[in-house]
């Protein structure tokens, strides 16, 4: 009764409404739609499924990325997002379950890590850039569905006698809401843990009444009074959150040449992957021409500035190299080119004070190295003789595991800690990645700041800013062994150890998602009673009933 | 090479020092000494493993919980707590890994979950009564062995060329330092994590210098100032934690008589079990006398006093329940005898205000509530005819994931809320249960807690205190439905969602031991790197080399 898992290379995660073909995105002046119509033959593995009921992949978690990414862009007038379904009875059915079931396990949980991602820039926009989302619920939500729906700011749902919100995971597939819902439900909306335990028991969901009491919903509209009563949300939300522009700037794809052995050479940044020895190197290359000087020059360069173009290009990077590269084990990450440059593009960026886009370049700049810190590979900066290491780029040092420098004999091997680490990219935590670092010793946090200028090996360990400085005699010798030594240890121990390490300092419910949540659900997908021949996960919609393992652990 | 995994009932949890067969407890004046020393051929199954090199399997860890234990109750004039091994070189080498790779899945996450409550009793036992530890490390520590000395509030390394600290879970066995080693590095010792990242991955550990630097240990002795170093620092501590009493209370062992299918039944606790219906009936009684007044009459009591009784006896049911009662999912809650003398034996200790005993007394309940909160099993609070889920009994339901209260033509039924809930028993996250349950509506807290009278089903509803009132119509039928279904669904799916719905609220080190650290754990205890036929815990020892799936996830 076994499925067979598949693992199938994720040839692009860019796209373009114009290529939509699950989403349909409006846009009506200040209130945007995103309706939902999946075309049930067209999943990344159409051999595999079939997306029936609105239900989704990773192809149409690509596309809502890349939606959410591009009004926050290409749309800053719109203030308002409606979600809503273009098929009847049903909003969204949540991820589809045959996808899952022969999907592998690194599958499964990059799969998820991603859709959590994108629910989390859901809010990242409301949040940071006003632009406040509404679940439009004209059918049932189930699963992801409605996980998707807590991820908005506001949630209604049709009252037709029939239409309900539901988690149905545990109940019917013996796997958790692992795209934060469990923890949206107690944390964000705060419903009370036993009415949440209540609910997600209940496979057939609750319709509105139930829905409302619980803290479920925010409220309910009759089919008649549907299209009015949402469009006068929209209307009341977009009319509650400031305008910022009325002329966005284009997000153009992101330009790579694919090279050997899945290497990705960007204007920006490369990555080359070294397959037999389980590594890669991530170089982000420093600016070459002067800044855009001013918030119009920025907007007039758009997504050429390399402040946000280097940024996309990582981003790209990153996701190829955890969906196409499952054995890379560690990334060394490089920056090569002129630092002052690179301050210099920082300082343009910075002096645009809270001009949109300037903040939007800023906002995704902080999503990207998110995306850094929560990737299951283990990351060593490798800050060595034509290296940038300064400004916005430090950042990519102190989100490594490990940095090694070259303590070189004149001193041109330097890092620069600037503004851009004081609190301008917090991790999911809501901690500066200096305040992770130096949870025991705060003041270094000032230091290093206050410090002002670039610092040789010498100064940047003893102010605690980088894990080892080697003179050239050692410095290769020792990336070598450590190298070595790093891509010999259990993969999964390794990101164990990681998730444990990198995240030091309370958690709130961002951090909670991937931490506490993510964690047990992977627990879980790794279970027979979820995917062995007898797991609920493998036999849903088989007319067999899964047999469970009663064990408690 | 797979090696069979056997269960083990464990027969008994308590013990006392006469018994210890591999601590020795040593108290003198305020300072105390335990002094670690295996009986390699006494594990709690010799046959399958030895005891080598001071390492620990679940009966070590028995013991140190009653030492702790002990002392806070027999010995309040113990001030400090030493740590140190009996045998040469070595102080503890962690947990034993043929125990573990002989032990089940679910025993090993148990196994983990009593050591973490273990070491967690001892921050305890530090912070709200003043007894302060040191781990005198007068040989290596590694593993388990240094997360003990982790828990301590000072560490000691022995400067002799040979001994260290280490982590060698993640390069030896492909498995985390999981009894709290890598959360207390970066948020309780602040250790910086590329520091804490060399450190868990050097599997030959560091010796003084660099443990020294790294913030490791506190500080170091040679040989030869070793036992008068120690032996000042014990003074030192002991002399800066304020005097208790000289005179403890005895601690005697709980009795219980044991029926069929493993019930057990206690002076004021019974444990029901139903082994067919996969569920467990656990009753707390109400006291039947007076309580004593003032503290002289309480230490006279000892803990015969029903408010510590009570809940030693509950404490030793749930360990029976999680070691021994793996299959049963669901503990139905229940309560009997008169509301009114639960209040009165409540009121009697807080009466006795900072009375070191009765402050042991309430650390103590709290300890027995949190780990009811952490106990891999649903709970369901029954509040019928005759229950008294009064005070703290009240905190039962308030644990429980529901909550399903009678509503009875006479208004019998009463449930009462008493400042026993106002953060007399904080979970694991340091909020109270009402904080946790009211995280939406603070509001609520404060009027529960003004309430100041017993309220019947529907008062108790309305203020959001239980899931359901029933009437007597519905009641039986409501729960055996919701019992039936309970536990028909996937005890892993349960598991993670009770984890996740449990802890609404920000986490701080002690959730996160148990939220992140374990679940990461957990889910590396399953993973064939780990624990297959090839993996690094399987082949420890062996002198075939592990064979990695080298897929990241």
């Amino acid at each position: 009764m076994g499925t067979v898992q598949r693992v199938q290379r994720v040839e692009d995660f860019q796209t373009h409404p114009d290529r939509y073909r699950h989403w349909k995105l409006a846009v009506d002046g200040a209130i945007a739609t995103l309706t939902l119509d999946i075309d049930e033959e067209n999943g990344l593995r159409p051999d595999d499924y079939e997306l029936k009921q609105n239900s989704y992949d990773l192809g149409v978690d690509i596309e809502l990325c890349d939606a959410v990414q591009r009004l926050r862009f290409e749309h800053p007038e719109v203030r308002s997002l409606v979600f809503t379904s273009g098929q009847p009875k049903v909003f969204c059915a949540g991820a589809n379950i045959k996808m899952l079931a022969s999907s592998t396990h690194g599958f499964k949980v990059n799969f998820c890590k991603y859709t959590n991602e994108t629910r989390l820039s859901l809010e990242d926009a409301s949040e940071l850039s006003g632009l406040k989302s509404i679940a439009a619920l004209n059918g049932t939500a189930a699963g992801g569905g409605y996980e998707l729906a807590l991820a908005c700011d506001e949630i209604w749902l049709i009252d037709d006698g029939s239409s309900v919100v539901s988690l149905p995971e545990v109940p019917l597939l013996g796997v958790l809401p692992g795209t934060g819902g469990l923890t949206r439900l107690v944390d964000k909306r705060r419903v009370r843990r036993d009415l949440a335990d209540l609910f997600c028991t209940k496979a057939e969901g609750y319709r509105t009444k139930e829905s409302k009491r619980y803290g479920l919903i925010d409220g309910a509209l009759s089919r008649s009074k549907w299209d009015a009563g949402i469009a006068e949300r929209a209307a009341a939300v977009a009319a509650g959150s400031p305008a910022r522009s009325s002329q966005g700037v284009e997000l153009p794809r992101v330009d790579v040449e694919i090279g050997d052995a899945g290497s990705r050479v960007y204007k920006y940044v490369t990555l080359e992957v070294d397959t037999s020895g389980r590594q890669a190197k991530l170089t982000v290359r420093a600016p070459e021409s002067v800044p855009p000087e001013g918030a119009v020059a920025l907007r007039d360069a758009g997504c050429e500035a390399w402040v946000i173009r280097a940024y996309r290009e990582l981003d790209d990077a990153l996701l190829h190299l955890r969906f196409n590269h499952d054995t890379v084990g560690l990334v060394l990450l490089h920056t090569r080119g002129d630092a002052a440059a690179v301050l210099a593009h920082d300082a343009a960026l910075e002096a645009c004070g809270d001009d949109w886009f300037a903040s939007e370049i800023r906002y995704l700049q902080a999503r990207v190295l998110r995306r850094l810190d929560n990737t299951a590979k283990s990351l060593f900066a490798i800050i060595d003789e034509g290296s940038c290491f300064a400004g916005s780029l430090f950042e990519l040092s102190v989100s490594a595991d490990r940095s090694y420098m070259l303590e070189d004999d004149d001193g041109n091997v330097r890092i620069q800690v600037t503004g851009a680490s004081d609190g301008r990219y917090p991790m999911t935590t809501g901690l500066s990645r200096l305040q992770c670092r130096f949870l025991g010793e705060p003041e270094r946090i000032d230091d290093a700041l206050a410090a002002g200028e670039a610092l040789d090996s010498a100064d940047a360990f003893d102010a605690g800013l980088v894990t080892m400085a080697l003179d050239d005699i050692d410095f290769e010798d020792e990336i070598r062994i450590a190298v070595e030594e790093r891509v010999s240890l259990s993969p999964d121990a390794l990101t164990g150890m990681e998730q444990n390490l990198r995240f030091a300092g309370s958690e709130g419910c961002d951090s909670k998602i991937f931490g506490r949540l993510s964690a047990w659900q992977n627990w879980i997908f790794q279970r027979p009673n979820a995917v062995g021949d007898e797991g609920a996960l493998t036999l849903y919609g088989h007319p067999t009933r899964p047999r469970f393992d009663w064990r408690r652990t």
